[in-house]
């Protein structure tokens, strides 16, 4: 097929976007009407999840509209060269096949000789045999004990998302007897950092794991060398301690500084990285291998729905659509995450970088400036700690900001206890379900300072339980929105050119290289 | 004095900044100008800390004429009458006084017949003693065993405070010997929260602190009954295991359920209640109360500084003012905190509380609806990990992005690693002043895509080290920062009636009484 690589602004959708008539959700969510459209604006997600866009500023006329957005801007056809290997991130001339590491969605993809999905599924069964001679004791410390700790050493996006996963499941885990090890982290090159998560393991059994895809990052070198000057300390050999996650052009690959390495490639960007190696390896660790599948198969079957052409049978497109509604045609610039499970507490710092790293961008893929806002603020906390925090300003304050919730209907770890008539469980969704309708529906009141002006949207992901399956799929959905969105924008959602200035300038810094302002403020540190 | 309340819109000095000519940081931050301007641009904190503001949009002109705006809007004086004891919580009808919990800034404050000053510090030397008694062993386990670890079970500001400047202190108080007990804290009524904090601890030496200054707040009231379970599962008599902080009033007070009971009162709100039992209780027990003690003198410290009518000798009066512009003037809708020390890990996340909470109001304290945007939203997570996440936002995003940094000379814990010339320290001191000049200059390039446009202002807190004494200027910095922008713009930033509503609908939903979308989603959760 011919594809059209169009600013969202050319397109004729956008205009008629703009010139429908608004949705008042004060209205819309009222009675009847409202009963009707959370039965109706409902779409099935995998693994059990259904996405509910009831109280979205969306009716059929506006519903329509976006699939006419996503068919004259040919999304569903874009995502389709892009699972079928098109070097669509153009900045870097890659390609980009995360998809590739939970599925094969469409054609055979072969990159000097080599089936990137057999690639990536033959490094998945290499961590797996690996992970299963840990647990089973035969790649021990020095001493033949069993490691008991997995420590990644990583920054970005081989620090976010695995974190984000790993706590996802940690309880889960550990009540159905999966906790095989237990993992920390180490990203920042604040020295404190390390120091803190070394302070709180016995590193004699522990196994690092050091992420880094060009084998350069600066942070992650650093937290290597404290780390293994840490392992020195103790007497240990640390290269009996340590194992690599990078490429394989890259100056860790195959060391004798490791116990094995694993490979990812140049076509799965950082903050897609969750379902390689460079979550893999980590979870396959902490939870085995079999968990891993299951988190790879949810994401696999989340991905496939994204391929549908019916807007309304595709969440993670529909869901796309309705954001840029709101960025571009209500003007709204932030969005809020808003998980009530406690699980996810580190979910919402994962789509902050997913989301804003890929689309916080103001030129398209062709480098030409574009005139409309793209990507917004990303920021969140779990329910209902959240109620208690910042839902003041989400009620009451002069922005609106979109949320973006998101439930269960059962508890991780089956402990409860009912106090005045219901059950921990029972209260955390009564209080999301009431959150949706406040926020919709408002409430008038002659002290306005008590009045609850309404018409802020939301929409709500609810699944049965956060399982393996639940989160891959979550993550395939919210990745999955995060490059529809950037292809209605005409972005490049797959570079970073962003972070380069910073490193550049501190390198400056680091070697006295610095005048002006520069040098001032690295006089005040003492640098 | 006679203090007018008065709308932002309505203050001479508000068209005045809108008319004055706009910086622009590319030119004034470049080469001589740019070096004087980090000299002279910067005003002394308490504790050793520095609030410097040269890459923010300001000049001469403009600070003049936010002096004005602070002098004719009464800031200082609006400041003194409410440590003074006037009741400028109106909604409420309540004194502010979390001031007084920490030093005594003007005249005595006396509500029926206490002396509120005597009132604070008689708790904490209760608490102090009582923290003694525990470290001694005087109080202990059934079994005679000392406490090892405090459980600190409270939401929203019984939790996020006194959760952050835990964890600020945490691995500083380990490596200097002050660590006396480990803390955790329980929070989110998802009964996952729970069930993995009680996973992690030996319940038999822990004692747990119930703070709800209401007696009633049903998250926190179902986690006592959580723990309460957990403890009488383990053969443990709770009453033994657990203390509250609580209103005088509250059902909580003098009740045998606990070993003790420790008070705050209606005029400490609970986002500003670090300072006070909320904070003191956790805090004495984990570090001692010595340490505590250091933390309050820094807030101490730093309030004096918030009486200064020079703007310029103002750090936190300053602060709010150039928020204050950014967010009227050049229209910017939310605000990042960026701590370059990974102690402050949650910082962010208390100060998103503390602010949005505070100011994200759409009326005036009279209940008028205000016709100029109020406060921002507020995220933020440390550096240097955010620049490995979001900064590609920050730096070409289409909206401009205000840029809150702190860092530090030298490391909390004073571990560290030399590799490629320098120390870790060096690399995230060098990495913060980096930032400041790359999103203030910015870069041109040919390739649009790697051109970075400049101009997006930072201010940045320096300190020599993150000490209690620090920490504690910190957070009145912040405190008295949000309250002066809350004067501003004529807001009570001391109530908070946008939660109101949700719990109300909540409460609706567990007892069955719902239709139309409200009972749809209810039943989609099988309530």
């Amino acid at each position: 097929m011919a594809i059209k690589w169009i600013n969202y602004d050319q397109l004729d959708a956008s205009s008629k976007l703009a010139s429908d008539a608004k949705v008042d959700l004060t209205k819309v969510m009222t009675g009847a009407s409202g009963e009707e459209r959370v039965k109706k604006y409902s779409a099935k997600m995998a693994a059990d999840l259904t996405f509910n866009y009831a109280a979205k500023n969306v009716d059929d006329t506006i519903l329509a509209d976006l699939q006419k957005l996503a068919d004259e801007a040919g999304l569903v056809d874009k995502f389709e060269v892009l699972y079928n290997g098109e070097f669509v991130n153009v900045g870097e001339n890659r390609m980009v096949l995360h998809h590739l590491t939970r599925g094969q969605l469409g054609n055979d993809v072969v990159f000097n000789g080599v089936n990137e999905r057999e690639f990536y599924t033959g490094v998945q069964k290499r961590v797996a045999e690996f992970a299963g001679k840990v647990h089973s004791g035969e790649i021990a410390n020095e001493k033949g004990e069993k490691f008991t700790t997995v420590v990644q050493i990583g920054i970005g996006g081989s620090d976010l998302g695995p974190r984000a996963m790993y706590l996802a499941l940690e309880n889960w885990a550990r009540v159905n007897g999966f906790l095989k090890m237990n993992a920390q982290f180490i990203s920042n090159v604040d020295p404190d950092d390390a120091a803190a998560v070394l302070a709180n393991v016995d590193v004699s059994r522990s196994l690092f794991i050091l992420v880094s895809k060009s084998g350069t990052t600066l942070e992650t070198l650093t937290n290597e060398s404290f780390v293994k000057d840490a392992l020195k300390k103790a007497g240990l050999d640390p290269s009996k301690h340590m194992i690599a996650v990078t490429s394989q052009t890259s100056p860790l690959a195959g060391s004798s500084d490791y116990l094995d390495s694993f490979f990812m490639d140049d076509f799965v960007g950082g903050r897609y990285s969750s379902c390689s190696a460079v979550g893999g390896a980590v979870l396959s660790l902490a939870f085995g291998p079999e968990i891993f599948d299951r988190f790879l198969e949810g994401a696999a079957a989340e991905d496939k729905l994204s391929k549908s052409r019916n807007v309304l049978d595709n969440p993670a497109l529909l869901d796309a659509l309705i954001g840029v509604y709101e960025r571009n045609v209500l003007g709204y610039g932030s969005t809020a995450v808003l998980p009530y499970s406690q699980a996810l507490s580190r979910f919402p710092a994962h789509l902050q970088q997913m989301d804003m790293e890929s689309n916080g961008k103001s030129v398209n893929r062709f480098g030409e400036e574009v005139s409309y806002p793209t990507g917004p603020v990303i920021f969140g906390e779990p329910g209902t700690n959240g109620q208690h925090s910042f839902y003041q300003l989400l009620h009451q304050g002069t922005d609106i900001i979109p949320l973006q919730f998101i439930g269960f209907k059962e508890s991780q770890q089956g402990v409860d206890v009912e106090i005045q008539g219901s059950t921990s469980q029972h209260k955390l969704s009564a209080n999301v379900a009431a959150q949706i309708m406040a926020f919709a529906c408002g409430k008038d009141d002659e002290n306005k300072n008590k009045k609850f002006a309404g018409n802020r949207p939301s929409s709500i992901i609810i699944g049965e339980k956060l399982t393996p399956e639940a989160l891959g799929a979550l993550l395939a959905h919210f990745e999955n929105k995060v490059m529809f969105q950037g292809f209605v924008w005409n972005l490049n959602s797959f570079d970073q050119e962003g972070v380069q200035l910073g490193k550049v300038l501190a390198k400056k810094v680091l070697a006295h290289e610095t005048d002006g302002a520069l040098k001032a403020y690295a006089d005040i540190f003492g640098i």
